[in-house]
């Protein structure tokens, strides 16, 4: 790994610790479409031209925005009419919100289509009602594939700022939603800080924070205290839950063989509930009383895959699947009471089985946008599993998953501290943008086209303002020719002035302009001249066609 | 990018900079097969187990091994007696060489299997008569995934004994051959040190020497130098050389209308010569007297895609797929000839684009190995471009492609340091063992079912020293939970003690033991007597099969 941290742009002094000011070269605009204001970021060129990308970071990145975390953001959302409970209500009766509106001006896309596909259950706009200062986005298979940042702290480390601020962070470098995953102490606190804080949607698991209310003992769980718990979390503002309703009593001894067992929490702890009361789950029997929760306050379901594989001997097993199977009939239940539905996936599977978890999914849970982690194609690279992840997170993007939860280079190993956030989330922006490439989403290309051009043209400093990591791009080339003179140079480091491909092309095409050759199609006359010439002559090898 | 830099585990005083002694858990164990000696890095279990891998690293991670760069590594195959002057000459006379041993004892396939797609020509065995320091190896859709690390100098940065710890460093990590690109001054010494020090295949590129003989002008290139200078590095042992002789002059124009052009130097290089003389490709027309030439050292040919796509807009054009056409038209010359052949490719790549490539590469050029340059899935992300392309190269491998030239996180900004060699060195190996997993490759699996036993036993120690890079592993864990009885903790820092699902997982299991539930078998028994039960009752849901 290089060594190469860029500082924060800037720190504001009345908000220790947490990041504000732009990004390097860009600056935070708002569109205007009636009274909404939809955030970009845009990236002014040197050419004249600009390139505006979608903007996760909220306020934190506008220069003419005061941030204070202790009273929050603004709630901008607040007042938002509603004459309905929830986004997929709305949609299914024909109307398009105002988040909805929002949205469909972030993605360039009609809001009818929008509506549509929520209605069609096909994507979720995950937006509590008590969580008025997140900006509307939309998860589904049709829309830019986005990326969620796991943060929070367990028992063993990390303190409440630490974990706003790697909210921020997360959100800075284009985390669209973030998990507060806290297990430790201050569970309510934590997540209070954040939702206040936060610009995009919040998850969360309830099943943590009910486990602490009964001191860690599974078999001490019971329907009340993690119902209350849930009221808890939708009065605070999260937006969208996991829950582990698929881990049926009956699918626990199918992980018997397997080499990883239960590796999801919440998985474990209910096997773990099952098993010590002879029941059935507990959330699975109340599932229509949780639905009736949700759905007042809009959350989103994110049913959870306790039985996710966790490790590549146990991808694809009757155990995982099975469970699949359960979540598409609560995906079913979840939207009979107009409560919006995401379907969470692997794990680990290596490449070979990838397409087959997206299938399956669409299948089973009727095109639920699906939510993987990962997944991880190896397991032989602890501290590399942003790699080993990122792999498999673009291919089951490609494959149609709607929302890519980050893995860190810490997986396995410990907690992400604020460098694995930002290398975990840069890792999955990859990752989802060359879902959206491979997809054909109608935009995408345009980022990488504007980046090619400004690097064959030599404009540097363009080109690392069109990075992903502006700051993190212009240090690797500082550390070869740290020179100013260097950024404007026609040649770099990697080849030296004579060996430079790009300067050459640029050579040869001023040669082929010079002789008239400027289409494919002059050319191709050309070609076709001095081929009919050139067989005339017995010849084998030798075309000419630039003469 | 966390700040972790493992320190090399020894560094022999004698030879200042190129580091020694086994990677950390691991030692260098040999296999005799007749008088052969196999090597491979046996790593040590705690429980008595033991897993040996794969070992590219050569006399400079065995203990017993005393290290002279100045002197060299032994040359172990002089003497290896010939009657074939190629491998594939041999193996279509029905002939198994020694080095076809070795290869098949080190990926543990028959001996005959190896001659087969050697004599196919779906596979190559780069061995020059002139660098009897390398370990035999092969390169081939049916074999193990390889990965290829590019280290050498350019005009502005750089030193010999630099890039000599550069190869040993790749290598060290699994780096399967090197290529030296060097392009500045001492070239011919640069290389000289390496080959006398590589335990693998060395590849270079002949016309980047041929260039800086005439000062940088490709005009001034002519067949005679370029002749020369691969002359002059076959002698020295270079095993296999990129030629670009598919850059014909017809398909220069073909380039004009792309966002970066050509980006290979070799290929824009042979274009402008071809502009400059309005003449064919000299490369191209004087084919046969090169394969004679390499014939007489076996030197395998890189066929170079000197018009590969160098951004996404431009992948797949149609400049790119007539190169490869001309390329297959060469590897029937070469083959012809008895030398080895395989084909270069991409570059950028989009992800659907991808699998076109290994169709059109193995229909074209008769299942040639492909030996591909990542691709990169996006081009948005500079500094992260080993993770751009460590997804696409994954993909490819899966495709069918036989070896990966790794990318580093300097790609376009500049030249790779030593930690970024290592980067991309582990980078690869993920891509290509991911690879390994997808194409089922018999005993790829066990490397990781290994790991992730060690992880669900809380074999803390085992699971570092099974992983590709045991040091930073180990250093992340230890940045959370540094004390020495953490190592046996049966618990981590992301959950702490109470919510460990392996922990958890291991309770449940204890729980099944007890009550007779340890096979699938007993299992199903007894959840269809349940569920007869269940059914004659009148439920619906409930279905407690642990009772």
């Amino acid at each position: 790994m290089a060594d190469v941290r860029p500082e924060p742009s800037s720190v504001d002094s009345d908000s220790p610790g947490v990041t504000t000011g732009p990004i390097s070269g860009s600056r935070k605009v708002h569109r205007e479409v009636g009274d909404l204001r939809v955030p970009a970021r845009r990236i002014e060129l040197s050419n004249g031209e600009h390139l505006d990308v979608y903007d996760t970071s909220g306020p934190y990145t506008d220069d003419a925005a005061t941030i204070d975390v202790h009273a929050g953001l603004p709630r901008t959302r607040d007042g938002w009419h509603r004459e309905h409970p929830t986004q997929l209500a709305a949609a299914k009766a024909g109307v398009i919100t105002r988040e909805m509106e929002f949205v469909a001006a972030r993605e360039d896309l009609p809001a009818e289509f929008v509506r549509d596909e929520i209605a069609r259950g096909r994507a979720v706009l995950p937006a509590s009602h008590r969580h008025p200062e997140s900006e509307p986005m939309i998860i589904g298979k049709k829309f830019l594939v986005k990326v969620n940042a796991n943060i929070g702290n367990s028992a063993v480390t990390s303190s409440v700022p630490e974990e706003v601020e790697k909210m921020v962070w997360a959100t800075r470098w284009g985390a669209d939603t973030i998990m507060d995953l806290s297990t430790g102490k201050r569970i309510h606190e934590t997540r209070e800080r954040i939702l206040r804080n936060s610009p995009v949607p919040v998850g969360t698991v309830p099943i943590y924070q009910a486990l602490e209310k009964v001191n860690g003992d599974p078999a001490k769980l019971t329907w009340e205290i993690y119902r209350d718990t849930v009221v808890e979390q939708c009065e605070q503002g999260v937006d969208y839950m996991t829950v582990h309703a698929g881990v049926l009593l009956r699918y626990v001894p199918l992980t018997a063989q397997r080499v990883t067992g239960i590796v999801s929490r919440g998985g474990s702890i209910m096997a773990a509930w099952c098993l010590a009361h002879h029941r059935e789950s507990f959330l699975y029997e109340h599932f229509s009383e949780l639905c009736e929760i949700l759905r007042e306050y809009d959350v989103t379901f994110s049913l959870g895959d306790g039985l996710r594989p966790g490790s590549i001997a146990d991808a694809n097993d009757r155990a995982q699947f099975a469970e699949l199977e359960t979540l598409g009939e609560l995906t079913g239940i979840a939207r009979a009471h107009d409560v919006q539905v995401m379907i969470e996936g692997p794990g680990h599977v290596p490449m070979h089985k990838i397409a087959e978890n997206v299938r399956l999914e669409e299948e089973l849970c009727d095109e639920a946008p699906f939510y993987t982690l990962g997944p991880l194609t190896t397991d032989i690279a602890p501290a590399y599993d942003h790699i080993t992840s990122g792999i498999g997170a673009a291919m089951i993007a490609q494959a149609g998953t709607a929302m890519l939860c980050y893995v860190t280079p810490k997986e396995h190993l410990g907690l992400p501290d604020r460098d694995d956030v930002k290398t975990g989330v840069i890792t999955y922006k990859i990752a989802a943008h060359a879902g959206d490439l491979a997809k054909g989403h109608p935009r995408a290309q345009e980022w990488d086209d504007a980046l090619s051009r400004a690097r064959f043209e030599f404009r540097w400093t363009d080109q690392f303002n069109l990075a992903l990591d502006p700051d993190t791009a212009k240090a690797y080339h500082d550390q070869t020719l740290p020179a100013e003179p260097a950024k404007t140079a026609h040649f770099c480091s990697m080849c030296g002035p004579k060996f430079c491909s790009m300067k050459i092309t640029q050579d040869v095409r001023d040669y082929a302009e010079k002789h008239g050759l400027t289409s494919v199609e002059a050319i191709e006359e050309g070609m076709r001249e001095k081929s009919e010439e050139f067989t005339g002559s017995g010849g084998e090898v030798y075309l000419p066609i630039v003469s």
